[in-house]
């Protein structure tokens, strides 16, 4: 098969021990393999070099076959759009769409913006939703991450999963640089403000400092323009407490801000941001809903021990300068510390760790993350539906109870007797009554159903980016066993293979130290959650109620 | 057109003063006219004599044309049944049928019982729900009533209604004997104790002594059977307050009750009795609820204050032996005032009535009967509607949300560290709380939709025989406008005239003495009605209130 010759649309840092090919802008080199998967082609360089390099960088310009142009790789397939009803507004969630009129939303979201950098605008006009957007494939350096589609039993959990999609495990493994960390030299020059440190605990292993201490409030979104308005664009406004500096960023500014965690923090599940809009994207409600889900991330990052602390973050949350903007994005894509090398700045307790244990821990988790994103699913569809009855007909039914009684009064006024006549006013009351329940009961989803709603969405979210996470310890994992065949066969030494343990247990450390973590948040999350919920719940009912014992009260007088 | 040959079926003994033939079982007699209508033919007897015979006491044994057997009367179509939900039971309730599988209900609800009267089998095998039975044609010597249809606006209620039926009207004023009542001599030879007495009041005139001042209990419903088990039916134990002896009555009694107080009293509306039951008589279920409805029915007579005080109600109240039980049945067959002579009874104030005044509140009046009917008939509808949704969906989505939790929780039970484990309880509490709401739903409506449904149904039942008892009223004016006209025609007398006004004001009293009666009925019955249905939603929702409280609770403790 001829090699198909591909212009090269950004520079690209490939990473050599990760098997990936540099290269620059309008660079022309050649496909070779198109079955890597996860948004990967295999490619040889002018000069002969050959490595992996994200098909989103590249345009194919010559093709052997009539291949053109290539389909959309598997992990950016757009799903269905997941419609979820908005807390800002009591009516259908604006459709937040599929990928048919994207190339607007290209053009809008991703122009060149106040900041001149080197964000290129993407030519792949079938990005589908934002959790689905595997690669950050719009900043020069940034690897695509690849294997970001939806958890689903037995696919993607390879090993505790039914299947096995070992190519897949490995590939993530190698591509994450946790095969290059666990085999490679240990270097132990980490600086020690750069140390992240994981501490014991009875639960196990725990990042240290639990609490970041500080928050940061997203408000007052604004609409701003540029290029004499023929361009649009909300600016959010970002106050984090320890300084009260307001900076102001754009969707674009957090979805570059996603791709540097989602690179750096190889074992820690960054949560997708919310989806991008469609339509109505400058719609009051549209705007609000977005600000409340983009606040739930900042709370959620800030939450995180590690994340709130990492300079990319902080950069995120205080830069104000155009300048200093740029530089710091720029070491932020150059990071020493990311991928598999920020496993290098774990400070883990000494204690070596029995990888049966290990695994054990992992497969309950594994077990854990697929019956969550399941239960998830399930409970968004069954609040959806019930919230959808709310509005639809329980609203209708008492509408036309209510109907009916004003009727009757209206009948019962014919009978002009003192007797009849407060009967016939406690009858029209009543009709008032089932009216503004049948009103209570269509406004009541914003109040209770749709925040919970939008919380299982946010973690069910979460929850889809974990495997990625789990894949690299899993790799890990493997690859010590690996080791520890050659070792027998005599092809390792002892203190080869032990530096490998020892560097796998830093991977199983992190990783474990994650778990934790998310399983703290989650308790506490849900709690709160569902007393939200219960006590929204609570509060209707007993409006209900009163709203009955009105009308109840009105046949109380004794003239009738 | 040749004359049609019948054979007499009963005896039947017409009354002559409205045009009636009276004949004997086994006679032949000649069909003249078929478009007499509400189930009267005109005919001839073997003697000569020419006058109106109830259709269903006679069987054409000879026709010219092929039209036998002859359609069912108008009046005595079976109408849609009428099916509601019960208090007893919370599915379906039993199918109460039209009128295909009469005939065994024919068997079972008619044959001769345990006092062998003269209450003929009939041989209509097409009778439709009671209700809608007009004619008494089982019993020798009633008279079928007609025009016993279903009330909807412009048909029934000529006067008032859009469409003029003055046949009907005509028919049934004469034929209920209004207008020979009207147009016949003073007989004022009533004896004191057979004396009605109407009083004024400041709602109009009213019956005097409105409370009975006893009640009657309607309990133990019993299988019996006669013919060595060949023939079962259920009798019921009615005890009135007064006594306290029981007697036991079957629902052919109660049948019996009922057409004899429709003949007696021409301007009280008799309400009709429960429907027949087709299958399913002996459940357990269906017979509790009868007695329900026959205690409900008996409670309206007990209270009324005419009713409560008649001959044949007491009769049938009190009566344990067989032989004076027949002689009671036989006396009341041939009650001096019964129809039209009813009127004679009467005792009324003695200032004249304004024929204006009366006919503008029986205007008033007949608006809202029509209104109140179609209230009724909405209000069971949207009730019932509803009361479907609780038991269906309301119960399934609830079961669907607890699932959805107990699911969640069994995940969650995955994390076993203590601090998890609270959250879990509570979580698996609230699917628990959701599944039991789901259960409460589906158990409401026999607690409060159902009796409200019951009594709205009493009441529609009621309201449907009110066109009839107007129509005496309507009669008997329009029979004054005519007097008057002929007085100014000089073809009556000025004393011939006012003879009449007198008794057409007779009429208008006892017209509406009851419909004050109807009103001060109403105004409590729907007192209570509304009070019981809102106290029950009440208790319901404060119920479901606590069971979520309950789930709140759980979540409280400080392990979470």
């Amino acid at each position: 098969m001829a090699a198909i010759q591909a212009r090269c649309l950004y520079d690209f840092d490939g990473d050599i021990h990760n098997g990936e090919l540099s290269f620059s802008a309008g660079e022309t080199i050649y496909i070779t393999r198109q079955d890597i998967g996860d948004g990967w082609w295999e490619a040889r360089s002018a000069n002969g070099a050959l490595g992996l390099v994200p098909e989103t960088y590249v345009e194919i310009v010559s093709v052997p076959e009539p291949e053109f142009p290539p389909p959309p790789p598997p992990g950016m397939l757009p799903s269905a759009p997941a419609l979820y009803p908005s807390n800002g507004f009591s009516g259908s969630p604006p459709d937040r769409g599929g990928g048919s009129v994207q190339q607007q939303q290209s053009f809008d979201e991703w122009d060149d913006d106040e900041w001149e950098d080197d964000d290129g605008e993407s030519s792949n006009s079938t990005i589908g939703q934002n959790q689905e957007l595997g690669g950050q494939g719009n900043f020069g350096l940034a690897a695509p991450k690849r294997e970001n589609k939806k958890v689903s039993p037995g696919s993607e959990m390879s090993k505790y999963g039914t299947v096995k999609s070992s190519f897949s495990r490995f590939s993530h493994f190698a591509k994450s640089g946790g095969e290059a960390f666990l085999m490679g030299q240990t270097e132990d020059k980490v600086a020690d403000s750069d140390k992240i440190r994981i501490t014991d605990s009875p639960d196990g292993p725990i990042w240290l400092k639990e609490d970041s201490g500080y928050t940061c409030a997203v408000t007052s979104p604004k609409k701003e323009s540029k290029m004499k308005g023929l361009k649009s664009f909300i600016a959010y406004q970002l106050q984090p407490s320890f300084s009260n500096i307001i900076v102001s960023r754009r969707y674009k500014h957090f979805d570059w801000l996603h791709g540097r965690l989602e690179c750096k923090f190889v074992c820690i599940p960054i949560p997708p941001l919310p989806d991008k809009a469609v339509t109505g994207r400058y719609e009051e409600d549209f705007i609000q809903e977005r600000m409340r889900q983009l606040q739930a991330w900042v709370d959620r990052m800030v939450r995180h021990p590690v994340i709130s602390r990492s300079e990319v973050f902080l950069h995120f949350l205080t830069c104000t300068d155009d300048k200093k903007w740029k530089v710091g994005k720029r070491k932020a894509e150059k990071d020493e510390y990311q991928g598999g090398r920020f496993f290098q700045v774990l400070q883990t307790p000494n204690q070596p760790l029995v990888i049966r244990d290990v695994e054990g821990k992992m497969e309950v988790f594994c077990k854990f993350v697929l019956g969550m994103t399941e239960n998830m699913k399930t409970l968004i569809t069954v609040h959806h539906e019930y919230a959808k009855r709310q509005i639809g007909p329980f609203k209708r039914e008492y509408t036309k109870i209510g109907a009916s009684y004003k009727q009757l009064a209206q009948t019962f006024n014919l009978d002009t007797s003192p007797s009849s006549r407060t009967l016939t006013a406690a009858i029209d009351f009543t009709g008032d009554a089932f009216n503004d329940i049948g009103e209570m009961f269509a406004k009541q989803p914003p109040r209770d159903a749709y925040p919970l709603i939008e919380s299982m969405y946010e973690y069910k979210g979460l929850l889809q980016t974990y495997p990625d996470a789990l894949k690299v310890h899993e790799g890990a994992i493997g690859k010590v066993k690996e080791c520890l065949k050659l070792q027998e066969e005599n092809k390792m030494t002892e203190s080869e293979v032990q530096n490998v343990v020892t560097k796998a247990d830093t991977i199983s450390y992190g990783t474990l130290a994650e778990m934790n973590h998310f399983q703290k948040e989650r308790v506490v999350d849900f709690k709160h959650y569902m007393q939200n919920y219960l006590k929204e719940q609570i509060d209707f009912y007993k409006k209900l109620t009163s709203k009955l014992e009105d009308a109840l009260h009105r046949y109380d007088n004794d003239n009738v």
